[in-house]
This record gives C-alpha cells, sequence and structure tokens, in this order.
C-alpha cells in the first residue's frame, strides 16, 4: 500500500473539514487580484492553508501549487495542485456553486484528485486507472453526441484578448449543440461530466489548479481532455481546455480548431 | 379581500404538489417538439394538468395560457399563463435545475406570480405592489454595478437566425460585466435576480410563460424590465427580454440596443 493510498480516508475528512471552513464563514472580505473580474477572498487563504497544513502532515515530501500563493515550477515530483475555492465570485456572491479542488501531479500529470462540493456534502475523487467516484459511487460520463450536447462554455473572463474568441465560438457551435450552461466553476463543471449531467466544457485559457483534479476525474469517467490544439492538458502553465464525453470529444476538437483558425483569420483582416 | 387573496395558500399549495410531481417522476419520456433543442416530457403535460385543474377549481372565471398547449390569443381577461417546467433539458437530463412559472395577467401586465424550485424547496411569489418574497421573506434585487455585474447570457437557443447576436453580446458585453452565467431556465434565473445573486437577464426571443411571474418577482423587488427595444414586456406574443437590477438597468439597455444596430449592420455587410 502507497502512502497516498494509506492516507486517503485522512485527506477526504481534511478536504471535507475544509468545506465545512466556507460554509461558516460570513463575514467575507473581497479584494481584486488586479485582472478583469478576479477576486480573492480570506477564506480562500484561510481553505489554502488548511489544505497545505493537513497535505503537509501526511504526506511531508510532497510539493505544493495553489491558486493563492506564489509556485516554483512545476517538477515530476509529486505536488499538491490547489485550488482552495473554485468559483470565487460565486463564493462572495452566496450562489452556491463554488467547490474545493485539489489534484497530486506525478511526473506532471495528474494521478489522484478530489473535488468537494459543500453545498451539497459531494466528494468526487479519482485514483489514476481506479475510475471516477462520487461519494464513494462509481460515476461515469454519458453517451449523449453533440447534437444534444449540454456544453459549459468557459469564458476566459480574465483575458480580454480572448473575449472575441469566446464570442465566436458562442456563435459558431450553439446550432450543432443542444445548447450552453456557465456555472462559473470549472471544477464543478468538470464534476457535472463525469456524472453525465453535462457533456462538455471548453475554455480558451484555465489554470493547473482549475483543471487538475477535474481532468483526471472526466478521464476515470470515461471521458477525454486535451489543450484544444491537441495535446494532452499541461499542468505547467496556463492552457486552454477541451474536456468532453467520448462522443462528442472528437466533433467538438475539430469544430475549435476550426473555429479558432477562422478568429485569427478575422483578426487579420480587423473584422473582430 | 379578493379571489385571488382568499385563495392565496390554496393556490401555493397547489404549486408546491405539482413540484413534488416533478420530483417523483423517475420514468421520463423525451420528445422533440420539431426545433432545435426544444423538448418536452410527459411530466410537463402532467404538471400542466395537474396546475390547470386545480386553478380552474379555485378560479372558474380564469383564462389560461400555456407552454404545451394551443393557445387563444391573450385578451385582458384574469389569464394564468403558465410553463409547467421551466428548464425541460435540465429536467430530463436531473441536472437539478428547473421550476414551475405560474403568473396571472390582468389587462394583459402580469399582476401574480409563483416560481417553484422544488429541488430547493423554495416557492417566490409576488403580486403587483406589494413586493416580492421566498418562502414568505421579502426579497431585494442587488445593488452591484454592471462593472461587477453577474449577467445570465440566453442563448435564444430555438432560433438560429439570432445565435449571432447572442455571439456578438458575449463578445461586446463580456469586458463590461464580471461575467456570464446560464443555467437554461429564465424563471429560476429571475429568481436569483430578485434574490440578489445576480445583477441582470437578457434574451432575444422568450415565451410570454418563460416571463410573465418572473417580470413581476424582479420589479416588485425592486428591478426592471423591457424588452430591450425600450417597451415594456410583452406577454402577447414572443418577445426579447433584459430584466435587470437598478444599478444596471439603463447602462445595459443602452449597450443592448446598441450591439443589435451593430449585428444588423454586419449582416448588411455579410460580415457575420
Amino acid at each position: 500500500m502507497t502512502i497516498w493510498e494509506q492516507n486517503e480516508e485522512k485527506t477526504r475528512l481534511l478536504i471535507r473539514q475544509a468545506g465545512e471552513s466556507m460554509l461558516s464563514c460570513h463575514d467575507l472580505v473581497v479584494t481584486g487580484k488586479g485582472r478583469h473580474a478576479d477576486f480573492v477572498t480570506q477564506e480562500d487563504k484561510l481553505v489554502q492553508e488548511m489544505l497545505m497544513d493537513g497535505l503537509h502532515r501526511l504526506y511531508p515530501e510532497a510539493r505544493f501549487m495553489a491558486e493563492e500563493k506564489e509556485n516554483a515550477a512545476l517538477t515530476g515530483d509529486p505536488t499538491f495542485i490547489i485550488d482552495p475555492i473554485d468559483g470565487t465570485t460565486n463564493y462572495f456572491r452566496r450562489r452556491e456553486a463554488s467547490v474545493i479542488s485539489v489534484g497530486l501531479a506525478e511526473g506532471k500529470k495528474p494521478v489522484r484528485g478530489w473535488i468537494y462540493n459543500p453545498y451539497r456534502g459531494e466528494l468526487f475523487t479519482a485514483a489514476k486507472g481506479q475510475g471516477a467516484f462520487c461519494n464513494g459511487k462509481p460515476v461515469h460520463v454519458s453517451a449523449v453526441p453533440r447534437d444534444n450536447a449540454l456544453v459549459y462554455m468557459g469564458t476566459a473572463a480574465y483575458y480580454e484578448e480572448l473575449m472575441s474568441l469566446t464570442g465566436l465560438c458562442a456563435q459558431r457551435l450553439l446550432p450543432e449543440i443542444a445548447d450552453f450552461r456557465r456555472t462559473g466553476s470549472c471544477a464543478l463543471e468538470m464534476c457535472d461530466i463525469a456524472r453525465g449531467w453535462a457533456e462538455a466544457l471548453f475554455e480558451w485559457r484555465l489554470q493547473p489548479w482549475d483543471i487538475c483534479a477535474g481532468v483526471l476525474l472526466v478521464e476515470e469517467a470515461g471521458g477525454r481532455c486535451c489543450d484544444i490544439l491537441g495535446e494532452e492538458p499541461d499542468l505547467a502553465r496556463p492552457a486552454p481546455l477541451l474536456a468532453a464525453n467520448a462522443a462528442c470529444f472528437e466533433p467538438l476538437l475539430e469544430r475549435l480548431r476550426n473555429i479558432r483558425r477562422e478568429w485569427a483569420e478575422l483578426r487579420e483582416k480587423g473584422q473582430l
């Protein structure tokens, strides 16, 4: 039994406790992080500290990359990649659509993942090659094809240069799918894809802590993920992401790459 | 005391009972209605029958307009305008984001409204000039200005000719607000605006049953609604809708009208 397996129950308990802290914080102080629509609260920092302290005690050798701290470059060593509160705007607006996302990367790839939704008391877990689970029960992606797909549209809201690309995707994709959805929490949406409540998610720039746990969860639930350019999701730097069930993955990948090409051409012609 | 006030408690009970029926239906049969992404289940029809039967007993003189039936033209007489399940796709995908919407129009304007979310056990109610409530407690729109606004983007997903307009709005508005959200249930989103969880909603075509109860709820919670062209929401036919808190209403109205003008020009030039 590895140290990861030995400490799995304690890790789950720690993450659930951090979720309780999220629910019990009532006087939120919101601070802008200097980019469009990018905010942090004291609770993001507190949850991050709780997680890092607890995980350090359980796994003294592990490294950390997390949203609310300065991060060294990702190495191949075991590294927890943490978003203490994914969906901070939802959190301080009390919209009940935020989750804790903890991924473990090794060799720069996700090998374990935990996403906890404290509002629903749902802990999603995945380990490489061992399947995906919600509160211990297996979850699977849907078999719904692109025509009838519900697709989470990420807006890459911190990056103004990508907004016209997002808008073009909205326009081009909508006739070819059932409809878009958007919660404002990427990790929550990855849980929905893993459990078959939606078919796909795309966004033109996401951070490693947004995706590390979710990518493994979707893949272990039978779905597929890539950086839209065709490569495996990169945990070392910000990158685009497509996550989808097996039926939608290839058709959506092809469309997104074509729309991106069209967007680049329109920009060159000055038509955007 | 009017017949409406006399029967208010019985009306609420009826709507909550219809919500229980939504939760207890496990074998859904989904049928396409012939347009893009437009579906109905047997439960939409059952809930509509329950509501129409019960309301007819309580208010024998009232007329009915409802999503899942052929409707006569709206008159000035008291008319219940009903969406038995707003968010049908969410409903049969078991996404837990669908509501029952019942509005009462008189003189072709909404005068009473009930929106019930059976997953949260929340009944939103409003009567003209008497405020907006959730399970009996007053609710109010937020005071958040446009810069920090969360805006529900309606996709008008049944109407291909409007998709490029929706896409252009996504592109143009995103830098000027905090971010978009989308649940797939217009009436649910109107509840969120009324309670201050989001600031606004726009969509380029909605049906009277999507908006009748919600428009009154948002207005009675301190917000404003119009058809984007500047007129009061029209309950006699499909129309665009902007609903917003007081701070965001005028700035969003001006932007949406300008974007629509730009869209018309781009279409004339063949650039869309």
